[in-house]
């Protein structure tokens, strides 16, 4: 049994990781934090969990971290690269949820979330959790940074297009709408009900942090410039992202749908639909599956990419367990293997 | 393994029960029927049962059943009838999660569901599938009538109160509230998204079927005569039953928390939750249970009971599994561990 | 032109008294006020008002109040009391939609708003401003006490039977239901979309501010003690009041149905369905009118009363405007004579 | 008074114009129809016309039509044309909410729409009722095409940029979403409510009826050769387009805030909101307003345009009074002030 522990317990992610953790055999939570909450029961928080955990919360900083095999992070960004440093040097390997080592720049880092990175000597040993991509830099892990909600639909959809040379990456759109659950469990005005609800907008036209985490990831595994205009949108729903790519194609006689299927043949939880398809969020709803359509509509000069997620689960808590899987030499399907909750 | 099958497998409770099967480790799904989709996959019909399942769909009188150890019927009201008195003859149990068996008066039967009943003789044999009641007579079952949802809600929400002789069943209101999903998986002008979207209306005050199964069943298990008003309602989102009960309470000195929470202290699916709570139905979403609440407001003449279920887990498929894994002595949790999907 | 102003121009039920005024062709908004937002334009707080005013919000003690006719109190709770004696006394009219005057005994105020009321001598001047109970007191009022929007519901589908003395008093049970708007445009963790989105609860059970206004207004227009018991409940939807009203009938050969059509034969705003309909409420969403069913199921012991408004309109804004139509003599429709927004 | 008629009165487009219909003071509705309904009162079908309309509905060929001063169309495809010509050989004047007379090539609108069509000769003759760029033509038009929903918001936020050449038209993409009522009022598996709730999917992404029309509009208005990707998507709300547009910008120092500011300057329906603004569809939800932002982010390469509309009102019903209005030397604006309905 991997003894983990789950620091920020009571926002979605912490709330998704311990749904997954309470039926993955292999693992034991022993440890849920809250600094807001500390001191009640998990069940009290959230009456979904009653009958499934006994854990009490503790403070963020109970020193029982240390004495985990795993702790996964799924504070607000800027919270765990002040807690890493002396957790790695107990011997306690990270799953950071958070933003805080997606980016290897810490510059950039430092542009994009406001302030000075606490330990931007480790952003270079932060292995980046996207499992389809980088399985075997987790398996030796001792830090991941797992990817970014909008990053995992929009990386899994542009990459495969993007590694054969078929599209110019120099062009590349991402137009992506999310559920309302990737803001959080906070309370903000654009996220109340009768706010979000029976409305659709964009946001974040100007800039939004996970574009330098697009990019980077893009031009690491690809190669090459990346230019990309990325649009996000608030869907009024709970959980799903469904991003829409738009690709320039180059000149090439490939079938880009047997290149997809062929891309992603071996990989469990992306699933490459038959053409013509168009995938609904509610499809992956609740489970770890990226559903991903290729299209090459009118005259063929465009490639357009549907690609969703559950934001909470392959973009946040349940890509994380994958990384654990890997990590420990787990299956990596492990606890991870329901089916989308329909309808 | 036990070897079953699902006739009727392209409606709600159909999709829930495979999704449900499809982590049970102790069963196999063998057959899945559909008269309108006989010959494609289900994986086909249904993306998020895509790298689940292999199954094609065959036709509902497709003779493999009768090979099956347990055949589930998910089919619309008045198929099952026709088909169960000779899978029962070739040794198949049975699950009924249809309305045919429900009712052990063959002309109340009738009246409420349009026809002649096709099996009469079979009526006193069903066995209520209501677990929490019935978990002897379950056991031994050939033929389960597997309860409707609003029946299952009202009736735990009732039962402890009725049989422990604190209320009146002469006086009982029930005020329930079901989401869309309740109606089926088929189309219909009332439940198209922009019909029952951003609305809340009562249904079928004048009467309606669940009506005769709830009386009969709180008739049988409390004893005495019941005289209960039922209202349902449609709220807008997929899944849920929340009950609202009212009873006027006789002369008591007895704790009803006390009752309640004793009641069903053994009980791994009904949840008492604490004084002054207010059970939402997501906190059972995708879950088998059934959370309830107790209050006396004002002058405490009167009782309140708030009882919540997910329609389409405790109020069908996952009542349905509970009572194989009771038919088949294996643990009563098995396959329905998972907690509720939340958000 | 009437001169108006708006006192908590930010909040839901300001927004639409504004959005009603906007197109009321006998009134003047003059003065609109927030704390929070002063020096904004509605405009740019509300983009939906943008080339419907040029208005600027004002901080809520802006001494324009009192050059203006009538001042609407769409503010929380606790302010209206403070500001109004003073308005009165510079001859300024008030309507106020919050609950500072709806209660005509100062202690019963003070314990459920939880302090001292401001100005206890006015809570007998104040007029309660249910235009169908109270039209004549209304036409002379200074100070009108705009009813909340459960009791609204809920009065004016109790109080035909309860007049006629066919039910009995003293066994009611109103189970409401409101959206998610009802709850005031503020942040809270309960009101997020993703908490109280796809979900469906009941609270405040153990009590709620409405109940003893209800009670009140029923006990004042209907004579005779009232015993009701009330439980409010959240929809996952924005606006729209549905109360399911159950009472034991006593012994009578009188049409339910006539009885009630008779008794709102002459209101505009108060529409009785034909026997067997069961209104929704996006049947009223965006519109001043009550729309009421009335069932008597079974057995006929009970009556069963469905009652339907839009907690914004004839809940709040919308009376208000009713309101004040009546107290200047304009024709009562005046303003509001728009068809709800279907779908 | 204009004597009117709906021909295709129980769909959500002729449902809407009964709404704004009902409100506007210089308008007579003496006809509405409806082949499934006929014999019927409107209030019937529409409960939230009670009190609103007393009319009865007539089957859709009822000669009274051509007593009428003017005739919307607010049929399926392909019945209008039928009726038509006649109809204007009686002297009354037509506006067509459905495509049958969008297109101006014959062969295109058979491919498009499966048939040829009835009336070839009248594509010529029919006027393109986009008030903001076609205003002269429809004041002396008898037969008006009424621009499609997705048409009217992505022509509305390309033009300006597309006219004033600094923006590519071979490398256009429309990202359109719209929320579920633009499926029309008929039973559909896909618009169900627990089908398209909680959900997001693309839809029609090889090709889609409002594709050429889009072409159509913007090559003849624009000049020069488009080349458009335009992908719709379905959202979980009932109301609402939002079309993200993207466009390479070519060498220009113009400010594009100020270029669309200066095009729709005198424009009461067209909104250009302030530099950095992200419109919701909820801020114009039920008006017939169209609000735009201009965004040119990251290196500024791309111009990046959000364009929303509610898809009944200035996508259907609004925009067809508008039509009118303008036919008849009415106040553009008459019947049409009322702000969106918020929340």
């Amino acid at each position: 049994m991997i003894k983990t522990g789950v620091i920020g317990a009571t926002g979605y992610t912490g709330l998704e990781l311990l749904r997954i953790l309470s039926a993955h055999p292999g693992v034991e939570v022993c440890l849920a934090t809250s600094d807001a909450e500390a001191g009640r029961s998990l069940a009290e928080v959230f009456p979904s969990l009653r009958s499934h955990t006994d854990l009490v919360l503790s403070a963020h900083d109970d020193p029982a971290a240390s004495g985990c095999d795993l702790v996964f992070f799924a504070t607000p960004n800027g919270k765990a690269m002040r807690r890493v440093p002396k957790l790695l040097d107990a011997g306690t390997r990270i799953i950071d949820l958070s933003a805080d080592f997606r980016l290897s720049d810490a510059d950039s880092w430092a542009r994009w979330y406001g302030e000075t990175h606490a330990c931007p000597e480790l952003l270079d040993t932060a292995v980046y959790g996207l499992p389809e991509l980088n399985r075997e830099a987790i398996k030796a892990a001792r830090l991941i940074a797992n990817p970014g909600c909008y990053p995992t639909a929009i990386t899994l959809g542009l990459l495969p297009a993007l590694q054969s040379g078929i599209i110019d990456g120099d062009d590349l759109i991402a137009d992506a709408k999310s559920g309302v659950s990737g803001a959080g469990r906070k309370t903000s005005m654009v996220t109340q009900f009768s706010e979000a609800g029976e409305s659709f907008t964009a946001y974040g036209v100007p800039g939004h942090r996970h574009h330098p985490e697009i990019v980077q990831t893009l031009e690491r595994f690809a190669g090459g410039r990346i230019d990309l205009v990325f649009v996000p949108h608030l869907v009024p729903m709970s959980r799903g992202i469904h991003a829409t790519l738009y690709a320039t194609k180059l000149d090439t006689d490939a079938s880009v749908q047997t290149l997809y299927e062929n891309y992603y043949r071996e990989e469990h939880f992306v699933d490459v639909l038959p053409p013509g398809s168009h995938p609904g969020t509610i499809s992956v709803r609740g489970s770890n599956h990226c559903r991903i359509a290729v299209h090459e509509p009118g005259n063929g000069r465009r490639l357009v990419i549907l690609s969703v997620i559950d934001n909470l689960v392959k973009g946040a808590a349940g890509q994380a367990v994958q990384n654990m899987n890997i990590m420990y030499g787990l299956d990596e399907v492990e606890g991870l293997t329901f089916p989308a909750l329909v309808p």
